[in-house]
């Protein structure tokens, strides 16, 4: 295992650390239970946006809390959910009067857990809505879920929620944002090589030198089917393809295209993935109003890349232009 | 060789098309000869910033166009010099009549290129200062340098430059600035792994399973020296004792600390080498002042990391804060 880490068990912690010595202005870090927050919670009067999962996905999701995107977000160990207790706590540090909304990725565990929370702080007299997210096509069911994953419109999500609720939107708004966010948006992966997590020191699973695995899930779970290696023109098409097969994308509609690496590939892949998802979506009739390209819901070290399109229409957009204020996204309007 | 890629021979172009079609509304790129530019370019009285170098390094240069940061990038092909003919025109294209500073790497085909270029860009009337980066303290001559390498240092020199520029300094001042930075920042890194070019398909150098490269270029040219595999504690003492031992920087101070990754090393790895460097800097009675932790000056699919420390004072930080609009480096003041 070549990894830049102390002990194995401590990678999580050790790396809210860093993050928390990193970005002192805008974050605090709570370990126990873990949690990272907003350096100004709670907001009065403002919905408040929780998110978490597993570890071993940097930036997502600790890297979005900021002005305009996330409020607290909850990391798991590597690739396993986080605790209610966590998800409460974080509840509790974010609520400032106008409610809380749980953006949860559809995996099992995520969701109880979320679900628990929810009861708990509903019981503190905190009103929570919850949104889960399934836009990953690969698969209708998979090794931690039941129904469809939740991968790259997370992040969409995330910043387009956070804008409307930093816009004063009641609790009721920006879950059915949310909602409709998740509805227009589809995603899907593939790797070229498999992730190692620091707990076992092994792959995730084998790939053969000249494979890849496309339709793949952020913690190495199986995909749709192993191919032989494709130029990137083969392998986008293949993943948009699915993708535009599925989603309600039409000539004529305007879309986000998202093109997330899984952690070891490099930039100058992603612009050419980049290159041929713009030439496919033009092709079809389809304009790319806004786009983002980089490293953003990862798989540990995993090779490869996954693409996310989102329809837009003119409110979308205006909240994805909306400022953020984040270690990993930040703009101003 | 497992990459997102088409042909190997059209990388650099693919991922420049790719980087057009993705940032429109800021950057133009030119093709024969190869250069990005800030898409409102030139810039009447403005002194204006080219940089550049092989590609391979991405974000780093084509990511740092924009305002607050490069007027234009030269792209050469994968780790190999842009050409004068490259530098001359996009001198040309970007300046506003107040000069144009040229930064640097340390590398031999970049500098002679360069100066060729700079000739040639006086002869046409367009006054041109030229600063070379060499903060690598790894080791004084290598591979394809005389003297010190440029690395990470020059990441910084151009955000730095850039606000500097963007405040309306004159040339000389805005070229006195760059040498500055560079004397007073040192860098050095290391490799997990090596990285495999797309022309030749074939790992740079060799390491075992359980070796690590310290020292390492940013071409995978060889380093001080390798060793077995260690915490990350132990290898960001490696990187930060050795530029400490050399540079300008004392008990009292303050610096920016930037954590950079190799291209392959995801950032929850990143986030607990800045952990480290953190504690090792408080403990010598360094305050970390303003930190940068990602990948910004990489080395294709390359897994590792490296450090930068720049010491700072009240200038260096008001130029740091100053607004920026570029693909990589975005925040408002």
């Amino acid at each position: 295992m070549k990894k830049l880490i102390n002990d194995p068990d401590a990678v999580t912690r050790e790396a809210l650390e860093g993050m928390a010595a990193a970005h002192p202005d805008r974050l605090r870090v709570s370990y126990e239970p873990a949690f990272v927050v907003r350096a100004d919670a709670p907001q009065q009067g403002k919905v408040a946006i929780v998110s978490g999962g597993g570890s071993g996905h940097e930036p997502m999701h600790g890297g979005f809390v900021g002005p305009g995107m996330l409020d607290a977000a909850c990391p798991g160990e590597v690739f396993t959910s986080p605790t209610p207790d966590q998800m409460l706590e974080a509840t509790k540090a974010v609520d400032g009067g106008a409610g809380v909304l749980h953006i949860v990725k559809n995996y099992t565990g995520d969701v109880l857990n979320f679900e628990m929370a929810a009861d708990l702080a509903q019981g503190e007299g905190i009103e929570v809505a919850a949104v889960v997210t399934n836009d990953d096509v690969a698969v209708e069911d998979s090794t931690y879920t039941a129904g469809r994953r939740g991968v790259g419109v997370t992040v969409l999500a995330e910043k387009l929620c956070g804008a409307a609720a930093a816009d004063g939107r009641p609790l009721a708004e920006v879950a059915e944002l949310c909602r409709r966010v998740n509805d227009q948006g589809r995603s899907m992966g593939m790797a070229l090589t498999p992730c190692v997590t620091p707990g076992s020191g092994k792959p995730s699973f084998t790939l053969a030198d000249d494979e890849m695995e496309i339709g793949i899930g952020i913690h190495g779970e199986p995909g749709r089917r192993t191919e032989k290696l494709a130029p990137a023109a083969a392998v986008t098409e293949m993943l948009a393809g699915a993708i535009l097969d599925d989603g309600p994308f039409a000539d004529g509609d305007r879309v986000l295209a998202f093109v997330n690496g899984m952690g070891a590939t490099p930039l100058i892949e992603l612009y050419i993935v980049y290159r041929e998802l713009h030439r496919i979506l033009e092709a079809r009739g389809i304009a790319v109003a806004r786009n983002l390209v980089g490293n953003y819901i990862t798989a540990l070290d995993m090779a490869g890349c996954s693409i996310t399109l989102l329809k837009l229409d003119d409110e979308l957009e205006r909240l994805w232009d909306a400022p953020v204020d984040t270690p990993a996204l930040r703009w101003s309007a």
